[in-house]
């Protein structure tokens, strides 16, 4: 059955318009739900970004968030492609569903920041780099964790030359079961290593600045299944890099009593030294029914303004746009995480090790 | 003798002049040291801010600095009150130096973002809040920790009741020597107990809400005595609130090893819960020769952009005067932290509690 | 009412009686509760050791311990001095209640192992400490953190000079409310101040070998006073010691998620290093429901034998005993303790610093 | 050339012979270094063991200890092979100098504590577990982990089922470069899959009590050789068990400013739950022109007892063999580890991954 096309123009009497500076970049985003809405708010209130249109296939929320900040809204991507004066988009679909979106926006020649990973086949993420290639379109994939601050600082460490050779390493993101559970309608179509394991692999490719050559890997399933998400658990990958090895790792099944949605490591080890970034405990601790380490450093109000490193590559992309400049994490980067995720899968099926 | 005025116009060609937005507030700097830095740059990069000018005794550091940022620089305190055309002046001069740069710009009719601490004598930072008071003119200080993001998220728990009344807590802020031994040249003028623990006096009003009653304090002196700085080594004092009693702690004699340049801690204890903030260790650690806790949430080149939160309540300072806003931390809270600091060191000399 | 006094041999099938060496101390026990199932299980497995006797008010659990152990049982502490055979004792009873089974003990002739507090007046532990004296009968007082590794290991760096002189400080011990609520059934006669600050005040006069020379507290109340127990939420205080100053720190609201029933920590500054023992988090971590540091280094069966620093002092009791060496902490080190902890209490009441 | 052989009976005025139980075993030890001495002072000090004899093929370090704690000794291990009143021999030479050792005591009748890893190819473990089940012995490994009290209690949370079936986990043991290139003059012949992954991969054996099915492992090189130990820099290994699979990373060349000799993690994620030890900072830290986490729970001086895990399994050996129970870490669980870390060694050779 087609869903009806809903839209309109929503601004109710909250929304506070922000000035915006002249010139600024015509936005939209396609995708309003967890990490979109970060979307949404950081065009709404960066200067020299216009929020033009938002896009969800949720009626009530593309409406409520319209309103909200003062904003057209729809439920079709395909208005957003229409719009001749939107020039960027961001997509922030659920992780299968990026790639025809992309290419929709791609042919209607709008920029595009894609969250991760920026598709979850490689042929589909090739076809998305090749099309924007074709088109004359930019992208970029948004690695967020690129511009939280202990990674910047590690990045800053190893290019002073302070760990010498990356040699050896482990990086691991995982969640607790509750995400794929409650938060996610779609975790079936995805897994840990589409969800999350994007972020560390493209944390070490950056920090590192060395590519996968062979991956191998080992999945488990059972405690998702029997709760009818078919993902797997688990999933652990080793993979060879031109100076060494780094170990992988991410899981959807923490349980309830861990202190955060998220075990967040990367720990790196070379020639001269080692660096570890620890992003579960965020320098805040509250215990009271149960112990919570507050999520502190990714979005949050700070005296009526936005602070937190989810809003930095939204303003970015549009200062990349805006002045010319290359991107942090172009679609390349998004690519070449989405293949060793890939071999990670393959590898899991044939038991082997893949190679590029 | 008295020091030659120096003053310029040195724009040079290195000097990348951002847009300002219409209706930028014309801001100055007086005192351009470690921390005098964080406010010409914050100014300059701000849209909603043009920075005019900057001042510091050491002529060298104003015109590299003047260059750098494309402002105009002086010598001398005196030129900025003259000024007509600079609204509003960040004061970040050695802590014992606010005074009488606060009241010659007061007198100007200039605002002020003061540095913590507002003043060193109870006295002093009286008259400052008076004057402005008496002129018209608005005064914050810059007690940037409150716009910390473990402490905003501490903020938010704590208003969400999820600590129940605070009836305890304990309150460190540290340095290691070296930063009364070579950052500082006035820190015989100064000691940890006006250098730090304004930082965590202001937090803990802030976060519980209360206010003191009552200070037991003790002090030492002997290793930087030993070195020929006349300055408190540490710092201790247990401090009556309205609810409960709060301990604080502060030393200056942290030693080489010591991974950070700080030991930064808040813990309180409510009726329901408790909280804690440990802001040393910054999510990142590198290990080579020596273990080091690098501080990666103050000020950080986020791939071009500034990021960070010692910017925050600068543009907070900048906003909240363009749009007739309440700032988040006043002359008076800053009079607060100064008198319960003073009472330390009165109890610290008598021997006995000092109420107020 | 005059409760029946009942004893026997109760060793029953189950008892599995160790071998003991020619010339073992004779030992007894009086109070079997949480610690004194410690001593019990010690003196049992000790070689040098026979258990002789066990005594509690409770008749179950002392017949039940008697069985398992296989010792004599009574539900008297008179029973106890009257036994010959006996040559040393432990007294685990509750905190307020060591004074008078103290003193019949030595009347007696019987050497004491005392759990902490040694008395909680000064008075009481004047008359336990004189009496013993006099009696030419030996005291230790179970300090048992004097023998956990972490401390043993800090007060092997200070003894080698590694912090120089220890001019501040911070010292912590605190449990959740369960522990008031649930644990003991006589928490109102006790508090914070003795069930827990004995431990932290006796391990700063250890490892710093200085005395307390003067006291400001602060205590709180409402928490457990709700709740039907009129002891202390929480009590601090700023002790000064001939080189510097200690701030003592203890709680008994800690919330129910809160991961251990304990918050431990001992922090030193000395002249040229610093030192922290932090013994909230023993190695493991563990979540299910809830997250938990399970306490790992007390007592622990080890395939099959006892480890863990609980039982240290008591064999180390027996050992100083039968060798003729002295105790590692002394009948005085009780008395020290009690009378700082006493001193806290006035301090709290009187609103003034108390000296000694 | 041959070595001359050395022995004799030093016993010293300074040894202090313990008191022996009657029936104790009679005991020696082949090695004395790092590990070794260990075994010679817990052989010395248990008074279930008579130390008889010990043997090293450095002269003056086996006079020295013979004289301090009253033994004979001698440089030749036929020499203990030929005690007829030597009952059990631990065996702590390094780590590839096992086998023939061995061989020698099994066949004069000798029980036999062999330190990790019972030797470095499975034939050579095979031919020990062999012999000795011919010949009557009993072998226990010297595991000495799995008596230390987190990973012990550990057992017990697992045992318990809080954590379900155990799905996946990560297990670390590191070095800082210091032990290949100052502690050990044998580096050279092991590395750190032989010097350290015995412990893990036995622990994880243990904990989670499933085999492993297949190994993939890498190895780097670079650090150690360019300083003349031709040994892997770092060995990492995704191992595939029955129920899902593990994680192992070491490495030796951990930076000068690593804190630790150590760095040391096992955590398990389970269907039910997750467990994490962290065995790298052991309660206590220690800054002074470096920071240190002292290893506090191996083996520790407790006034004038020794206290510590690495004396646990050393007694148990002795008590086992005389009470006739089964050793907690059998000989056959020294040829499984022996057979992981061949598979390990072989999959960085052949480059993909190695069943059983």
């Amino acid at each position: 059955m087609r869903r009806k096309r809903v839209s309109g123009k929503a601004r109710g009497p909250e929304a506070v318009k922000r000035p915006v500076l002249p010139g600024a970049l015509r936005t939209a985003v396609v995708g309003c739900g967890i990490f979109g809405k970060y979307h949404v708010q950081a065009y709404a209130e960066y200067p020299r970004s216009e929020l033009v249109l938002i896009c969800d296939l949720n009626e009530k929320l593309a409406r409520s968030l319209g309103r909200k900040f003062g904003c057209d809204f729809t439920t079709k991507s395909a208005d957003v492609a229409g719009r001749a004066d939107v020039q960027a988009v961001s997509i922030s679909t659920p992780d299968f569903a990026h790639t025809n979106v992309a290419l929709q926006m791609i042919r209607a020649g709008k920029h595009l920041l894609i969250e991760k990973p920026l598709a979850t086949t490689s042929r589909e993420a090739e076809r998305i780099v090749e099309a924007a290639r074709q088109a004359g379109v930019r992208v970029m994939v948004d690695f967020h964790n690129r511009f939280s601050a202990p990674f910047v600082a590690a990045k800053a460490e190893i290019d002073a030359g302070n760990l010498g050779t990356v040699v050896s390493g482990f990086a691991r993101l995982s969640n607790k079961a509750e995400v794929p559970l409650k938060w996610l309608s779609w975790a079936g179509k995805s897994g840990p290593q589409w969800f999350l394991l994007p972020h560390v692999v493209d944390l070490v490719r950056w920090l590192t600045g060395g590519e996968a050559q062979e991956v191998f890997a080992i999945g488990t399933k059972g405690v998702l299944k029997a709760k009818g998400v078919d993902a797997y658990d688990t999933v652990q990958a080793l993979v060879r890099f031109e100076h060494g090895s780094i170990e992988f790792d991410t899981s959807w099944i923490l349980p309830e009593g861990w202190p955060s949605n998220i075990d967040f490591r990367v720990e790196l080890i070379g020639t001269r030294g080692t660096l570890a970034v620890d992003a579960t405990h965020q320098l805040l601790q509250v215990a009271g029914r149960a112990l919570r380490y507050p999520f502190t450093t990714g979005s949050l109000d700070v005296h009526g303004e936005t602070a937190g490193f989810f809003h930095l590559p939204i303003r970015h992309f549009v200062d990349c746009l805006l002045d010319d400049r290359p991107f942090a994490c172009t679609g390349e980067d998004g690519l070449a995480s989405t293949r060793i995720i890939e071999a990670m899968e393959r590898s899991i099926k044939i038991g082997k090790p893949v190679g590029f």
